[in-house]
């Protein structure tokens, strides 16, 4: 491959490449060389000038999926065809059914063995996700009347942790079965907080996403 | 110092003193030769046969501190004088009165910078004290009648990990404000759950440990 001169392009290229390679055969079992034999002959010395290690490669993919589902977050936040506690729930709605969660939970990186990749999701959750996206909603549904609370920042925080940590199957250990309860104590936790937002299809979503975490983990 | 024919002794004797060390200077200022200056003769090669680095004491300072909380989640679960719901509300009040609790929060380690460590009270919380302590409460309380829930392991694990993660300062970096208003969102959580065991008691004393630990980080 020609040296490219534009290092975000080459940056593009590798992150696709190891999302597939760690897609196909899984994060445990993709090597750097992989990665380099998949480049079209882009030298390891080129791999290595932009990430430092695998796990460096894995931020850097989940960051990229992490910048592309916020955008989808801010599209929901921004539309003006829906009340506060319709946007709630549109945000899990849709998060669950997009393409990219399917290949997200092929790749299935354990994150038991990856603490760093775990805190940078909790890090992102807390710092990024809850009051740019979540919170706007809550507070928008405040004053429209659809969600009642006086601590919008914490309800934010809770609602969003508990949903990408809590049931999320690639963070702690769990069965189709045990992440479908979850899922479904989750939806009585928000209705006990009066933002009874979670359907029967999204729970069986959580139950598709959860085997296909099964079968390639 | 004497050799010590018991390393049981020795490791005991090493984790008391780097937790005085910690709690006087905090994790961040503590040094191992801080530690061994204070051991009384205790050589540095005699430290590192039995932990491999500062962050190896710090866990294993924690896990005794948890082996010591967990004995006194037995004594409650194994009360006779109380109910399910009567068990759980004494476990958040008596975890949140214990004198360690002060020193823990003084000690102020800085998770942020301590993703082994955060990962470590996650993996305790759920594979540990929700089934272990929490799970037979839950089920207790199914049984006299005071606690309703399809869900007991969920339950379970949802309760005790957003008390142990999310309402934790060391975690969630969070002034002594946002801590308090964390624990009072939790507790209007749990009672939207059929579960009314947070009182005006625990929420000030939520906000005293928190502004221990602001000073002292």
């Amino acid at each position: 491959m020609a040296r490219n001169k534009h290092p975000e392009e080459t940056i593009n290229l590798i992150l696709d490449v190891a999302f597939c390679r760690f897609m196909e055969k899984g994060y445990e079992h993709t090597s750097i060389q992989d990665i380099i034999n998949n480049l079209g002959g882009l030298s390891k010395g080129a791999i290595y000038h932009h990430f430092k290690s695998k796990e460096d490669i894995l931020v850097a993919v989940t960051d990229r999926m992490t910048k592309e589902s916020n955008r989808l977050l801010a599209d929901i936040r921004d539309r003006t065809d829906l009340n506060g506690i319709e946007k709630l729930k549109a945000i899990f709605k849709v998060s669950l059914n997009r393409p990219v969660q399917e290949k997200l939970f092929t790749v299935a990186p354990n994150m038991h063995n990856n603490p760093k990749l775990l805190f940078s999701l909790l890090k992102d959750t807390v710092e990024e996700v809850a009051p740019k996206y979540i919170l706007p909603i809550l507070k928008e549904g405040i004053s429209d009347g659809s969600i009642k609370t006086d601590y919008p920042e914490e309800l934010a925080e809770l609602i969003i942790l508990v949903a990408n940590v809590w049931t999320n199957p690639m963070i702690f250990n769990s069965t189709v079965e045990e992440s479908y309860r979850r899922f479904i104590v989750f939806g009585q936790m928000l209705k006990g907080l009066g933002v009874d937002i979670i359907d029967k299809e999204m729970t069986e979503r959580v139950r598709r996403l959860s085997s296909i975490y099964q079968k390639n983990k």
